[in-house]
């Protein structure tokens, strides 16, 4: 299993911790620590020794920060987690703040003492952040101060080592283009934006540029390392060198020097020495790096990560890939909803139950390297939370007349997936049924959209909403994000959400989830993963238009249809897509399922 | 007449004047001379005698600049003036260049030489334009110079006086609000800002906070003045003292202290003396005002024009003068379109006919002040030109088989007009059919939009594409601008388009505009006006929705329509809405015009 359901928040731990810690503090001089839930690399997701958040508060979220004074301490979530950190966390000892609404540099400005010295590990923020607590920090008369050797650390005695999973080289049948000619592509458009040298920090970028791929963190095949790219067409590797087989060393000579990870601070002095232009992107880059560039006499120009935009617009390779990952995903969760449909009228199913039977149809295929992300299932209320993840504490029964909500993904070598669907257990509601129409509406308005070059995603967002505003409803979330090639189930800079303001391009991949929350009732969501198709001309038309291709091959609910609602166009997307998913899965499977699927496909 | 047709551009005109500009610049030790399209206010119409750019060139459009040199001058014109700049002016004076492609700034570091003094009139520039310029001029080694009295001025002999019209108080009836609640509500949101005083440099802004109405420019109600708004509730108002009769300045007493126009200066030194902080809108406020405020001590904080956001939302009483507008200029368009309907096809009718014709019902209202803006007529492939404005050189017969376009608008005392119709000569080809349907379905869209608060124009914009998209069509224009209250037919800063991030608030007036061209074939514009509603409730719904109502009264022709493109709710709105454009207007028309309207807005 690559999930767990464990129910592990513990939140008394976190008051010896913080004593723990607050010892270590004193004896360093220092009045006070910032613990974000990140790693060097500000991924989404981090290796078990960098899970300090949760180490120290019990808080299990994929964002937060906590702050520890000598007298007091608070953390920060955001909207998502205000109950989970209430359930997880010792809040006598950390008090929660909204992250957005209440900012932690708002707090230091009210809460640190004058003269107080409060430290962080600048591995862990970026510059953007440390300038901001810097300011609040001043504004109290303290001072912020970088610490070397993080102080938490020193008091987890238990810490995991840092990951050393094995690095493959990613075969060029599903990258497409030899990492030879990426670097050639991305070095030279250093050179050509006066750019000596890039500082890549985001493991997939440095992933997707050598044409490599990691077991670092969970559900993504990062490769945790650092690189350099140079304008005269060459890179460094910076990466702990046991991770590093024989195979990928000659894979990898071609295309970089391989330094270990501690040879990066050397080279950013190098780089300084020459003077170089250094470009950074302030997203993500660790203010460690920028200070080090900065006080090695480089000058830092900050700019976009170069990987995002050429990562993102996926090559015929990746799109072949993808389809044929989805094929197999789509037979996977087609038994698994028939099994559903099979089982959970009868009772006895459960969300975990559910969410395992799922993996294991994935497993099945042999093809499973891990899933994309730790699977929603959520029956009745809990469908109604959009970052629901069950536990043995919140499982719950699928029961006849509820909505179950499923949205799950798997790595694949050739493709990442990500789907959602939403079925009734037994019988909908008529107003489930107008609910999970309009939604419904909304996704096939995104997947049928026509758009001239240079929309954004944001241009689009709202077709995805006309018919629940029209209704007086709406769901609080974008309604896609960037998926990757075997690589981040979240990529950018695509997008499609009011601030998804960069234009989209053919071979982006994007997710087209709209949804509808009944809090305390039920929830819906209808993702489907789509790649943005090139501009071509219509017939009889004037203007070469890009569109998108559904990858995602599963039947959505007919149960949960209200035809009349439908229009007629909106009728035909859907018994196309319907017939395409047949057609298309059908030859792989049992007849049992094939059969099922025949019914959960026919036309209406 | 409100609007002529004289084809008045003589090229020839700019050599000389070109001549004896330099002559004057050489005269004064200058090198050069900024000339742009602008008045002190940069407003959109600008009174005679500061048609600066015009009169040295002969180019009429609204917007663009000259550069003279000793030796050498350049035109910059956007994408609407390619044409048109070359038809009027003499290309061999004056080089033609594309504003946004080959900006002034560009050219000035090219061609402007070392050690040059390169002029201009900070009344007629903002402060971030001037920034430009001076940024280029330093790049070519040369410096720019603001010079006290313009020098175009100085030869231009019969250069007409700068208006005085009257200016009149604006009756309560249609401004709703009396003019010390709208000073009281601006200056404490001064203070709450820590502002100690603003300039008003828009005169729509002052006519708006004052409730006054002027004449100085063509078709906006406008009184050219400058105001100061002071965080301890006071006002003062700076204008020619000749425009302000007995009964405006009793209106005025109570809320501002009378300047003459000249004692601005003296003002701003006052506030510098004071080292106050003074909000200036950078998008409009003349460089002159923020240097002089600078000079003198101040410190000039840059924000919106405190009157825009209040301004754009109209009370009740300006909805129900609206409201009264449209019902009046939806009856003499609809003669207008009835006259049409029977002469037309006859033949005889040619676009500056027409256009006469519809003013003529217009004036018949014997309300009408002002037509809001040159009206565009257009037939046939003059159709297709976007700001197409008809002259004796460019008149075209409105001929069978043909589309014509009429966009118009007019300005009474209770609220502000601009509405666009399109309509077949004879029978539309089946082609235009399906242009003008997709166009309707577009119109439609926006039209019967709700939203949550906080959206903006542009994440609507695309719903009026939407149509046109999927055939492969789109249109260059944004879908909808902000529109004044008997003030100016485009205000800010509501917008539909995907530039408008501004959230759309009850009581903005916005135009729903898309449409389609082809170049030398035809043009398509469906337009109306409506006022975002309210937030409210929907039957059923969970969130309150804004949406629009839709003001202007006027049938669409059914002629154009193709019924089988439209959905059966799209059928329903245009159904609904042409049985409330009879039921509105059928009391007040003559006995032929409703017997016509009964038939134009029949059931489909």
């Amino acid at each position: 299993m690559f999930q767990t359901f464990d129910d592990t928040a513990d939140p008394t731990l976190g008051i010896e911790r913080a004593r723990r810690l607050r010892e270590e503090l004193k004896r360093r001089g220092l009045d006070g620590f910032l613990i974000p839930r990140a790693d060097e690399h500000q991924g989404e997701y981090v290796p078990p020794h960098a899970e300090r958040l949760r180490w120290l508060t019990g808080f299990s979220g994929s964002a937060g920060m906590a702050i520890v004074l000598l007298d007091k301490a608070a953390i920060f979530v955001d909207g998502r987690y205000t109950l989970q950190v209430r359930a997880q966390v010792d809040v006598a000892t950390f008090q929660p703040h909204h992250l957005v609404e209440e900012p932690p540099a708002r707090w230091i400005e009210q809460n640190l003492a004058k003269g107080a010295r409060l430290a962080y590990d600048s591995w862990l923020h970026t510059v953007d952040a440390v300038a901001r607590y810097k300011v609040a920090a001043e504004k109290a008369g303290a001072t912020l101060v970088a610490v070397d050797g993080n102080p938490l650390d020193a008091v987890w005695v238990d810490q995991p080592e840092p990951p050393a999973a094995p690095v493959t080289p990613h075969p060029i049948g599903f990258a497409g283009e030899p990492a030879a000619e990426k670097i050639g592509r991305l070095t030279s458009a250093l050179m050509s934006d006066d750019v000596d040298a890039a500082i890549l920090t985001m493991p997939d970028s440095i992933a997707w540029a050598f044409n490599i791929r990691g077991a670092d963190v969970p559900h993504t095949p990062l490769p945790l390392s650092f690189a350099i790219l140079h304008e005269d067409g060459t890179a460094d590797l910076f990466i702990d060198e046991r991770k590093v087989g024989p195979d990928v060393r000659a894979h990898l000579a071609p295309v970089a020097r391989l330094h270990p990870r501690e040879a990066l601070g050397h080279a950013l002095n190098e780089l300084g020495a020459k003077k170089a232009t250094v470009l950074i992107d302030p997203a993500t880059c660790a203010a460690w790096i920028h200070d080090r560039l900065k006080a090695a006499g480089a000058e830092v120009k900050r700019g976009s990560d170069p990987c995002e935009l050429p990562k993102a617009c996926k090559n015929e390779a990746e799109i072949k890939g993808t389809r044929a990952a989805h094929l197999r995903d789509g037979r996977a969760l087609t038994k698994f909803l028939a099994w559903l449909g099979r089982e959970a009228p009868k009772g006895g199913v459960d969300e975990i139950a559910a969410a395992k039977t799922l993996e294991a149809f994935r497993a099945e295929t042999n093809e499973l390297r891990d899933l994309s992300f730790d699977t929603i299932s959520g029956a009745g209320a809990n469908g109604a939370i959009v970052h629901y993840r069950v536990t043995t504490a919140t499982n719950r029964p699928l029961e006849r007349g509820e909505l179950f909500l499923v949205d799950s993904g798997a790595q694949y070598l050739d493709g990442t997936t990500d789907v959602t669907r939403t079925v009734a257990i037994g019988e909908a509601s008529p107003e489930q049924r107008d609910r999970f129409t309009r939604v419904l509406k909304g996704h096939i308005a995104i997947a049928t959209a026509r758009f001239p070059e240079g929309t954004s995603g944001a241009q689009l967002d709202a077709f995805a909403r006309m018919a629940l505003w029209k209704a007086g409803l709406d769901y609080d979330h974008g309604t896609g994000h960037g998926v990757g090639s075997y690589l981040s189930v979240h990529e950018g800079p695509q997008r499609i959400s009011k601030l998804g303001t960069v234009p989209l391009r053919p071979g982006m991949i994007v997710s087209n989830e709209p949804g509808y929350y009944k809090t305390g009732a039920y929830g819906i969501r209808i993702e489907n993963l789509l790649v943005v198709t090139p501009a071509s001309m219509i017939d009889g038309g004037e203007r070469p238009m890009l569109g998108f291709e559904t990858l995602t091959l599963a039947p959505i609910d007919l149960n949960c249809v209200e035809r009349a609602l439908l229009t007629q166009e909106e009728a035909d997307w859907l018994n196309a897509y319907h017939a395409r998913v047949r057609e298309a899965l059908a030859p792989g499977l049992d007849a049992a399922t094939a059969a099922w699927l025949e019914g959960a496909t026919r036309a209406i």
